[in-house]
């Protein structure tokens, strides 16, 4: 190719895919307007880069807490899924869940030590270094925090499922530190404990110790984030997120359950909240066209979304563009890995009909995405139910979108 | 677990992997002092989070142009490798390679548009939206410079290896839309052009094309950097980095191969020099120990690095802690994606004897990294051929390290 313009200047516009339509509209109301371009020195344009100034997606609050208090309410924060390619989360925009406000510890690595103690031979503290002398694993996996649970009042999807996110985490599995220092008989449960105020401990079995709990450092190449636990947490993979305890400083082996700050909401009277949830079932959402995003007229366009199962690898995505009346199988784009997101697709075709937008997914148990309306009666509740009991119980349900006939697209849960 | 102190105060240390060994110390020079802590509002806090402040890890310059001029000047900078964990690289920590300095086309995505034209039946103009109407795909795969070649004064494995990254692309397969346009008979290859001033073209055959290359708008995630083409590149599977093309405009389908501004070093008449290699061997590189980085002492550590080929997925990586008269196979730490980076690693005791450190990759044609001897017999030239020929030829040969008794680490490379 020399450096002349190009000789031909009448471009076609093909009659198939793209045929006579304007550009997609922005894809959200969720960003920030556009800032003025930074002015960066040549020296910070070699040590780092940055994103442009034309993509400005952001993280926001959960709905109900607008204004968290830097000193003491819950900081909840949303990932723009809206915005998502792929399966992995960019750590900046990796979801949020603390319990003491948006101050996270300030840890110095060199200072920071590990102490695994309880029921063992050998209680061990380990320092960030010598941590690193212990084979490492690097896998990709979702975590989700409970509270991830869509309403009908939410508007995107970054308000009905924003809490969840998906990265490469590198660490050292668990087994081989509870092998160093020796579990003793009778031994059942771990406890993991976090450096931060509230100490953010959860309980979980030692099975699921020794099975792929990861002891991590790393995320998505590098080091973990100060809100994602720097310099470690734990990654507990398919399990809620509160297992997944962040600046992890001590673990102890135990013979039972052992109750914590994080069980609020966990251990209940009630059976019609869940008890005891450990585990994500599976679950999927589609993130285009979802609610608050524009079509500009009929035609084809790729409907899009995220799938994913605490119970390994998701297996089938299918698609409902009908309400729920028939469905087909969308396709798993990219590398499928257990207990993380997996990008699925579909060509459509849309005619400018109302209709209503749906995925369900089915992992590698044959579990299955449930709807609303199936969830409710089985625990003999109002469908409104995740609406009316708060954070209570995991919600897996099918997410519908309603397309309008001006393209507009709305949250269709009743 | 109860919020009160461990019962238990005294924690020992094992005999076994951590015997007695103080912190390994920093494992690069490479990096940045620390800064002080940057303030943030909570609306930051809440928007899009940062790295700790304790890590500092950057992008500095290949050694030789160490003060690139921003007007001029060609722009290569390289990722830390020694400080890389996993397989995916950091979008901010990308290696960069262009021809016109530091500055990068400020391209309004909105305005954007990638022509297909040449010997096709309908050549077409695509906005960014309507490329995303298309199937996409999200694929794991390195990217390296064709400069990413070691030699004897390079101390770091940023120095020697920082020419290669790897990320998650997303974007549509280049056969789609060539099948869009409809190439024509007789049509054999395809030329590509970037924005930026010296258009950054490159030639592929039209087999290459219509087979794994993507026209990718997503990196980890999210958008492309600025620095990786933002909004559109090419990506060329296993090829040098010079054909996966930055902000891409302009897909030419034509009958024969094209020169290009970026086929200096590519043709050259001279045999001992490679030309028109496209597609890179199998490679690999320890990570740690590597050039720099210090051990304290004798005693367990993890040698690991990365390792990658152009000819598909990596089938085995072996170590040698003696100078190559040996040699172990390491484990492959993660999922293996085809033409991308995979980690290895390998449990290794130091007993503080100097000793010499490699690896070698082989790929899933059977392809086996070279040493330096070889390719020097192969070519008929001096084992300093890398040194003495500049950036003439891919280097995928063995990197040595040297680790002496006091625990230092060199470039063994005579």
């Amino acid at each position: 190719m020399d450096s002349k313009k190009p000789s031909r200047r009448k471009f076609l516009k093909s009659g198939a895919a793209v045929a006579g339509l304007a550009a997609v509209q922005s894809a959200s109301g969720q960003t920030a307007a556009p800032e003025a371009r930074p002015q960066k020195s040549l020296k910070d344009l070699i040590a780092y880069g940055e994103r442009s100034h034309f993509v400005t997606s952001i993280r926001v609050p959960v709905v109900e807490r607008p204004s968290p208090d830097a000193f003491g309410l819950t900081f909840h924060v949303l990932s723009p899924l809206q915005d998502s390619v792929g399966i992995i989360t960019p750590s900046s925009l990796h979801f949020v869940g603390t319990h003491r406000g948006s101050i996270v510890p300030d840890i110095d690595p060199k200072e920071h030590r590990l102490m695994i103690h309880g029921m063992v031979d050998r209680p061990l503290e380990f320092s960030m270094e010598e941590l690193k002398r212990f084979p490492s694993v690097s896998r990709v996996h979702f975590i989700e925090c409970l509270g991830n649970h869509s309403k009908a009042e939410y508007k995107t999807v970054q308000e009905t499922h924003g809490l969840t996110s998906c990265s490469e985490w590198t660490g050292v599995p668990l087994s081989l530190l509870l092998k160093e220092v020796g579990v003793q008989k009778g031994a059942a449960w771990v406890v993991s404990e976090g450096s931060e105020e509230v100490k953010g401990a959860g309980s979980i079995r030692l099975a699921k110790a020794m099975d792929d709990v990861l002891v991590a450092y790393g995320q998505n190449g590098e080091a973990l984030r100060p809100q994602q636990g720097f310099p470690l947490r734990l990654v507990v993979p398919g399990f809620e997120g509160i297992y997944n305890t962040k600046w992890l400083r001590r673990i102890k082996v135990v013979d039972r359950y052992y109750m914590t700050y994080n069980d609020y909401g966990h251990i209940s009277n009630d059976p019609k909240v869940a008890a005891l949830t450990f585990r994500w079932g599976p679950k999927s959402v589609i993130t285009f066209p979802s609610g608050g995003q524009q079509l500009p007229g009929p035609g084809f366009y790729q409907i899009t979304g995220l799938a994913w199962s605490g119970g390994g690898a998701v297996r089938r995505v299918e698609v409902s563009t009908d309400g729920g009346q028939t469905w087909k199988d969308a396709e798993l784009r990219g590398a499928i890995h257990p207990m993380a997101h997996i990008r699925f697709g579909m060509n459509w075709k849309w005619e400018g009909q109302e209709c209503v937008l749906q995925s369900r997914c089915t992992d590698e148990l044959g579990d299955v995405q449930p709807t609303r309306a199936q969830v409710a009666k089985f625990f003999n509740v109002a469908p409104d139910y995740y609406h009316t009991h708060g954070v209570q119980g995991s919600d897996n349900t099918i997410q519908p979108w309603r397309v309008a006939g001006d393209g507009s697209v709305h949250n269709a849960i009743a």
